[in-house]
């Protein structure tokens, strides 16, 4: 049996997804993950993106945003310079984004996959510090070797899988997420996917399609308590955006930026310690050729809405995603959190008359 | 009798509002307005913010945030490189920017308050396109100087004055609007005003109390309809946060950012033509001298949480303000724009059990 | 007879410039100018660039790059988001930047020449606040719609011509200068070319092909002398770079940025006082039509070196000429400033084995 | 006996430098390194700055700026974001960032040095893959932990030691370099060093104090050639700027920019394939503590001329400093690369002229 969804439960959301409500709907996109859990104090892995699929290795032209620079996106400057992602994406826990990047260079090597003369791989990071030891630095080249080849299209696992493995969101437990949108054929007909590791978010905070929910579910919260109702946030989220529109760069930048309110929409408000940092890339042609010149098709700025929504919406729901596919996680130091209760977020939605009608009657078969 | 404002109606908001729920109850903040109503197609003005005051010419830190950057903020180049605004902040409609920052320029130099040898004002606008004729370029530099002058502390003004006379919100009137909010003692006791003018949205995007007002009232909506769902995103926010909080210039970046979540909150999904624009300043001692050097406070980012937040919740409720204080309007070649219904508005909370308890008694009474 | 530009005095420039020796050799491009010089105190005008004439509006892409954000360039909120030049580039004195933006956008309307429902229009200054009474608001609409109708493709005036006739560069006469560089057709045959406002830098920094020609000319220095040896460096530099070669948004930013290069090659250190701010536009087809998609060519990275380095020459070149076409000017409050003696200049390089061999001989006749 | 630094050679530089013209000039900056050197392949190395010596842990106020991109500098997104920098930096060879990265995490967590629960160290890079064969990843955890802990202040090591082992400047043999400024007493009285790692430039762009030097020593160019004069310039060029100045965040973003010019001033163009990035940092008291609030001095920015300009020479004179301190060095498939000819520069600048007087007496004693 599948593990459900947060559709699955009822929760409503937004537009329409892809066929399997992920980013690997997006044409070429593969997913790898290493997961660690050995044990005390090993939660944490590998999660690793291939834009093109992991033996195509043409560039595609991409963006990120730092929506709270609290956090690593290695790679970054060369994104923001050249316009071109050059190699696989890479998320991990804060202390293992070196073996991360350095192995992703190995593997580029021995894949004849350099597309300048060196490489400087994009690794993101959240922080497992609490359920993980970070210190510990379990991750070692064979897991990203692991995660690079191991990479698939289709359905992918959510939860405690992959770079997600430790991971704490709004107190629940967090992870890795995914979720797609595709957009009518009037509007352009692209896919919209983004991938989430959410690990950020104080209980009272959670906000689920616009319901108080974690007002309503105050137990089993971590960090914040009666006695320290103000508990600093802290943790991160790294959100990856793809997409098979044509845009330039500085239009994946702005896909990028709208992530932040697909984050807002669960209830985040950026809290200091949190390093929200996201990056869209495009699966489109980037033109590149041994030639002087490339071309492109590019989407005009006036046909970009319905591609900025799908952005928010694609990452509202991956997060609440990750949350929906949590379990029990004991780890490091005896630290434990609980997952997201269905049917106590499936009973609060309904007392909000949220909880989506379809849903609540094939529930109440 | 004065109008009701968004909590008088039962809407709830998180986070606990300073005296007069307004900018200007941080202090030594002044607001100025001139309103341009004239025959068929004059609607329009200027908003004008004296951050300590039209006689306290002292630069205070500031930084700005273009979360959209399809519009204007001059002066924010000077801003993100020397940390300080030094000056009033002036807000207009797009084709009117000119003017406005001209003027200031001249109010400066009739007030020796110009700071360098030469000044750069920060004006920022929406556009009022609808309701009035921007190519008719009705604000002069007297209203821009009535407006300069006119500026008080207190209450404010909501809704169609100033800046914010001709504009739309989710395609209900929006304008200028207002809150603040003023922290625990704990928390460093301090206050966050935002003031906006809104001219955003599209309907079946707004959200209050995160309920889907916009799906709930579909009437008298000028952009979307049957016929044309998918209207292009328009117009643009901008957001101007004061605060006492000692912040140096690359915290209140952070700040202005936080307004992009109060944003969300509202339903905002960034639309392409929506230019949303945000600045934050401090009104803490600036440390400026005649001396080489200067010495301030600033609070450790570890405690910036509750200021972050406030500025969420604050932009949040200004922009719901700013919709509540709406009245109905008719200008430019007769294009007709009605208020947020407030009785729907209640109702439709109502429905899904966010309306406040003890306003829905109150309005029971 | 024409005024002797700089090569014509000898002095040697790297790469070959194009026909005129100036930005209008990027085919399309004109420039005009309205000068203002009346009484004791107005000394200033207004400079326009239109990218393709003032009868092609269709957008080029474009991008900017404040290297120091002392100064204003309204606009570039627009042109960092959507990647876009949207009509005629101005350039006047600080305090009037506001009535070039609003004039712009009516001289847009008129001339149904607005591209989205409003207008940002791009508006850069620099201060000539010591030759001209800034505080005068000198400039009305009428000199904007003078150089905006004036505009010229060819030869093109400089010195203390339109926005730059008050300026001032390093202690001596600044003002307009151009120049431009053609790439051999191997390494894309494209055109890159300059237009620079001058109005920056102190005497002991003037460096003309490497050599400190100001620490051997001292004389005549307004702002700098034995008792202030440490003046601070006031005023400011406006770099418009424009091209034929086909560059993305993100690539025109690399293209702006090298301007800072070429400002260091005549001595610059970038002192706080100078707003250095550039920005770079492409004439090659954007794409724009009224479908979903544009479709666009762009050159690859790696070829981009010759493009960057005709950036960084023609900058130069232009500031070295727009101190070439100074002459002696006195203004506000009798202020005087000298030009750039020629013969002291050539002198000077002769002494250092710099002076261009071919033109010394010419000049021997 | 020591080794001739290019001050020795008879080039002049602006400005007076500090003690030891060395970035350790700053009070309390430490600089270690590893270098390895072993076999036919490995030419690399660590480079490691502590700003307040190995057991000073208080963070200290940065900014980084990245001219050109087109390398990795990890940890920059949390300096953009929070103003400080928590740690050690690291250079390296761009294919061992991520080992360096991971290793300082390491030496943070074994002196209980983290400052806030997790680590993202500042690494960058420039490529030595000519010399040294990138793809070896030779450098280890125990050399990263050897040139944390070897570090010193005082006179430090220049060319091929550390990270700048296998690098190239202008097609000579590059590496570290060092420079510094002390101002007078009347303008402050600080200390501004530099540190780089050069590894840019094509040979005919390479000027010495102003003298085209490059285009007279064209022998023994490795890349350039009669048959390839347009060599695309790869490589890279890392500076770290170290002051005492009591300099806010966006201040010392200014500082790095100003590198910029200090490259400039040695003929680089910023090709497309040298990454460029520069960080700058300020030893004063950064208001660090376990109160809510921290207290700061900052200079004001009409005073901050002679520290940019501090910047600008220290960086070219530091970039000079790290070639004329380079021998001849044979690497990965016997490559080679010749060092700047000490009497031939000389010869070059008494041809033009620019040979300090001084030092062309003693030299001829």
């Amino acid at each position: 049996m599948t593990k459900p969804r947060a559709r699955d439960l009822g929760i409503p959301f937004e537009g329409t997804p892809g066929t399997h409500n992920a980013i690997t709907d997006v044409q070429g996109v593969t997913v790898g993950y290493a997961t660690i859990i050995e044990g005390d104090s090993a939660r944490t892995g590998v999660t690793i993106i291939h834009p093109r699929g992991d033996d195509n290795h043409e560039p595609v032209f991409a963006a990120w945003f730092p929506f709270n620079g609290n956090g690593e996106m290695t790679g970054s400057a060369w994104i923001d310079e050249g316009g071109f992602l050059e190699g696989p994406i890479g998320i991990t826990n804060t202390h293992s984004v070196g073996v991360v990047r350095d192995t992703i260079i190995q593997w580029q090597v021995e894949h004849n996959a350099l597309f300048q003369k060196w490489s400087c791989p994009v690794v993101a990071e959240t922080a497992d510090g609490w359920l993980n030891d970070m210190n510990g630095f379990f991750v070692k080249p064979a897991h990203v070797m692991e995660a690079l080849e191991n990479a698939e299209s289709g359905p992918i696992e959510e939860g405690s899988v992959g770079g997600g493995t430790g991971m704490i969101c709004y107190e629940f437990k967090g992870g890795t997420g995914t979720s797609s949108r595709k957009l009518p054929e009037k509007l352009g007909g692209w896919t919209v996917g983004a991938l989430v590791q959410s690990n950020f978010g104080r209980r009272y905070q959670l906000t689920i399609a616009g319901v108080p929910v974690g007002q309503n579910l105050k137990e089993d919260a971590p960090f914040t308590s009666g006695e320290n109702p103000f508990a600093q946030d802290d943790g991160s989220l790294i959100v990856i955006i793809g997409t098979d529109a044509p845009l330039l760069p500085h239009q994946l930048k702005r896909l990028a930026k709208r992530a932040s309110l697909g984050m807002a929409r669960t209830g985040s408000l950026g809290g200091n310690g949190s390093g929200d940092i996201f990056l869209a890339f495009s699966t489109a042609p980037s033109g590149v050729s041994g030639e002087m010149m490339g071309n492109v098709s590019y989407v005009h700025n006036d046909h970009l809405d319905p591609l900025f929504f799908a952005s928010a919406y694609a990452t509202e729901e991956a997060i609440i995603n990750s949350m929906v596919a949590g379990e029990d996680m004991t780890g490091h130091n005896g630290f434990t959190v609980k997952p997201l209760p269905h049917d106590q977020v499936r009973e609060v939605l309904e007392n909000y008359k949220r909880l989506d009608g379809r849903q609540k009657a094939e529930a109440g078969k």
